[in-house]
């Protein structure tokens, strides 16, 4: 089994690359670059090595196509509408980890993310690789689009409450806090560290391009969910996601029944964590992971379900869960390669 | 004016000096310690240098009483409660930066602190400090308790929408999050470093003494208002605040509209800066400064609004605001000695 | 007397800003920029507050001159050796917080900071600020070198040792670390958050311009001296300079000794302070003030003194110690406008 | 192969116990200890989760000596040289993550470490774990003396100069800085968040216990070697060790002549990687992994040699070397079970 990894010099495409090497049924990666082909991946990030290192080689859909079985990317906006289905045409299956593919609706997608959106073809045919969820879908996937790191902690954290319709469809708020490195390694003001070091910011307050995605999945479950408030934190620290989830229950509901309904809806998902009642999981607690540790309770004084769902958003929330749609989509194991405990402290 | 600083060797107690040392109207201040009498502050905080050296003296009421005007606790919890009515019995005035006196009811008290409540008598004389919003009971305070650090960031961002009767009474969200430095000096595995560097924790869900607080401040503004939902984090930096406050809007209501009233509501508040539409305040934004900066906004989609209060919770959050009360309370300029600018980067 | 800062959206114009607010001898401070005339210092500074905001104009040096009396210039490399000239023909004085003007000699300007050096006839005119030990020149300087921060806290540290001729000439090591915003506020992939939290760098080994500003320096002091090694470490925090300094000693000598000969050498200087015998500072210790805290020792098992120098890189090391020199320029009190206790914690 | 680690509630313990998980020849960990027996590991640590969960077990010799082939020592001082001779009686191999058995003499030990002693007969089996330079001897080890984190990134870097007499014999100076976790993870004001997040501080100056621990190894390798000058920093990350070592040349020496000598030197020891000319290893480049990675460099202006030799302070500097010394014992493949990549960012 050959992987090409395009974008390999991104956050994710490293980190893609650091699970496969451990991967028990990959033997090659190849690592493909726009910018800089002809150098070795080590130049950029010289804690690969010399023994592991790779050659970054120029895009070449028909080099790729005749080499490669799989290809992920790990690119830009705007870079996998346009390849991936040059190499779909050619056989070759497409894990995406960007959000080109994700929204099944044009408009939605050119409203929210201001750009040109996919091919409906390919939006259509695109599965969506939130792997608990889509598990038979994704077995057959042929372009695998793999979800945003803040839908992947807030979905995972709302599915039992509204699969099973126990929140009241209007009562939605995710109060989403995310680690640096979700936002790339592309330099700006924004990820300088002088501004965001012991600084707390919000962002993109009601416009964050993951609500419609977010919403998608939530109204696939249940059509009643109406818009939900979703906003999204830079905390001073470069990998974790948290979602604080908070909902109207419709009626009451004791915290061991909760609980004991999420660790039934994630009884046969071996990367979803359920804590005891009382316990809550920190975002250190899947550092390097990809688990996601979700804990739960009720607030008799309020009506309120509170979820915390947190991951690792370099992990579960791409390179790891793109893994594990890989696993799927190839009769795998689910855990292959990825059973790693997280790195603490 | 000569002031009294009773637990001095805390990081309130040190920022009440740090400001105190550029006040006009005080000439001396006196630290007091039950622990490290006899030391000198410096061999605690040597940042503090020899030349502005504070002998730390045993709590004698007698000698304090005698030489000191005004008292600042800066206390763990059942200090003031003990120590602050033998002051004001003897005709010195307390500002009280610890919890003792903040809530009215006892049993309330006694069921979110788990302890034992200060006597009623001083309980319903003490003023509670929210200095913008109770001025005129200030000016005459002999007890004044200092809000805490979370209701000073949320009760701010929640008075014009509150008082005004512009939110559903049953829809509040409180979504807060801190630095460390609020835990305090006492070490403990909860603020150990390679705990909480790299990492984002929920804490006290739906458990937090502030709610109480919150609360009380809440319905003397409405009656109508329901319990809320506020939860705690903690962010791996040592200072600030930021209470993302979610509430249903009870119409639709123009962003611009929301910005003057808060604009209005804050007009003769030095302290209080509203942000443009569409901008939002970060926590370094008011670093080392008494500022509590608000942005608002209303999203059509879902009928919300959103507020976002920032504040360094070691200064608005308790010695800045403590100050600010010591100046209303002496008839001073409410802002004399704290007209510094936050501290970027 | 009205200021002029030109360069005020970089790190170094605010932190002028911040200090000059509270000056008691500045009446108005004008700013200027060549990138973003005509907008609000607090459209790129939001900390700052309307009630305080500035209007960035474009440099004029017509303009300039004829409004104010002095200028800072807190500018990249090329701009001040470019402008500077321009305003002292006219009059003003000049304080450069850059490098343009600090090396004397042209060959080794350009040899160390690989681009074209100032008119030499500038480079002559131009006082060094050292202020602790360049005072009487400083009184009549028309065009101020503000030192750079890394030579700030070595000189302040090797000062005594060198003038005093204490150690061996061969024999100084100085290893500094540095926070992250001595490199300005240019977002690059060296400062980006993901890469420098969590990590520690070497950078510029046996490079750094800052190695002959120092030699520059020393071997004034005493013309024996030989080059010196010197590496400069990039520490995952905001602010501080931590220079730990090693030389062999001719000769034992007492720690105590060593500590009467610091505390005497600043005797007169308000802004360095000197440990006891075994304490050494801590960045944090200065943090967002003007001291320069020093720690010294002796270690009999391999003859060499160790000294331990710690500065705010943008208070003692940049903007600050250009407010002491100008105090010292216009002959007022050295510590004016500069006598805030640092931020702890 | 059973394996039982002593001390599992510490940082050492929980990272063996990470490696061990996916080590191709252990079978079993046991976990012990003195104060939370009888409680999960994961109520301490609840990253580990349930599904690899492990029980607590009071520290009875018999039993483990009954159980376990190797026992791993993570304790705090005093434990093992209490403990071991017990195991070693039993025939059980042990290897000591703490400093008991470091140093081979009594008085040195006592004067630095300010305690008694284990026995001699054990201190002079004791074999020093430094892997890269041991391995013959660890092979036999019945009783293996894991490295110090510090000295293990300064060994590492040193021992081609010094075994190649390559530097005058009194010129060493390591500039060692260290994040927090090599602390341990017991709380206390010096690893509190508040006082050591964006600071950074000096410590144990000429007096930490690896002084020795590292003297012993140098003059081991060269009876000539005197005294070092040695200094630890506490930085604000949380993990990794970064020895910045000065020593000065014999004679002129060209980089490529020194890399060439680091390559050949560790060319059968695949976790130190030499870095090209020029370039020179961050602490994140090793994050999480075993390496070692080292960049060196020559001035000609002074002479001297800077050597920058980076680890993660508890897998190379402990856990990861400790499971290094367990297949070297075995006479496994060194890297079995520790093959991972860095984690970056």
């Amino acid at each position: 089994m050959n992987i090409a990894i395009i974008g390999a010099t991104g956050y994710g495409g490293v980190e893609v690359l650091r699970f496969l090497q451990h991967h028990p049924y990959v033997t090659n990666c190849f690592v493909y670059s726009s910018s800089q082909d002809g150098t070795l991946l080590s130049d950029s990030f010289p804690h690969i090595g010399e023994k592991d290192d790779w050659l970054l080689q120029k895009i070449d859909i028909e080099q790729i196509a005749s080499t490669c079985d799989v290809v992920f990317f790990a690119t830009p906006p705007g870079v996998s509408s346009e390849l991936a289905p040059l190499l779909i045409e050619r056989g070759v299956k497409v894990i995406d980890l960007s959000g080109d593919f994700r929204l099944k609706d044009r408009t939605v997608y050119e409203k929210w993310y201001k750009r040109r959106t996919a091919q409906p073809i390919y939006l259509q045919q695109a599965i969506y690789g939130l792997t608990e969820w889509n598990r038979e879908q994704i077995k057959n996937a042929e372009l695998l689009s793999n979800p945003g790191c803040y839908p992947t902690a807030t979905l995972l954290g709302l599915a039992p409450l509204v699969r099973n319709r126990l929140v009241e469809e209007d009562s939605i708020i995710v109060d989403a806090k995310s680690g640096v490195s979700g936002a790339g390694r592309q330099a700006s003001l924004n990820t300088h560290f002088s501004e965001v070091n012991e600084n707390l910011k919000i962002y993109k307050v009601n416009a964050h391009q993951h609500i419609p995605e977010i919403e998608q999945m939530l109204t696939d479950w249940n059509e009643h969910i109406r818009p939900i408030t979703f906003s999204t934190h830079l905390v001073p620290m470069t990998r974790g996601i948290m979602a604080t989830i908070y909902a109207k229950a419709k009626n009451d509901v004791p915290v061991n029944h909760l609980i004991d309904l999420y660790k039934t809806s994630y009884a046969s998902s071996p990367f979803v964590r359920i804590r005891k009642a009382g316990q809550f999981p920190a975002t250190k607690e899947v550092y390097g992971s990809n688990y996601c540790d979700i804990g739960v309770t009720y607030d008799e004084r309020t009506g309120r379900i509170t979820v915390v769902s947190v991951i690792d958003n370099l992990v579960k929330g791409a390179a790891g869960q793109a893994i594990q749609n890989l696993n799927v989509m190839m009769g795998w194991d689910e855990t292959s390669g990825l059973l790693f405990a997280p790195m603490y402290p």
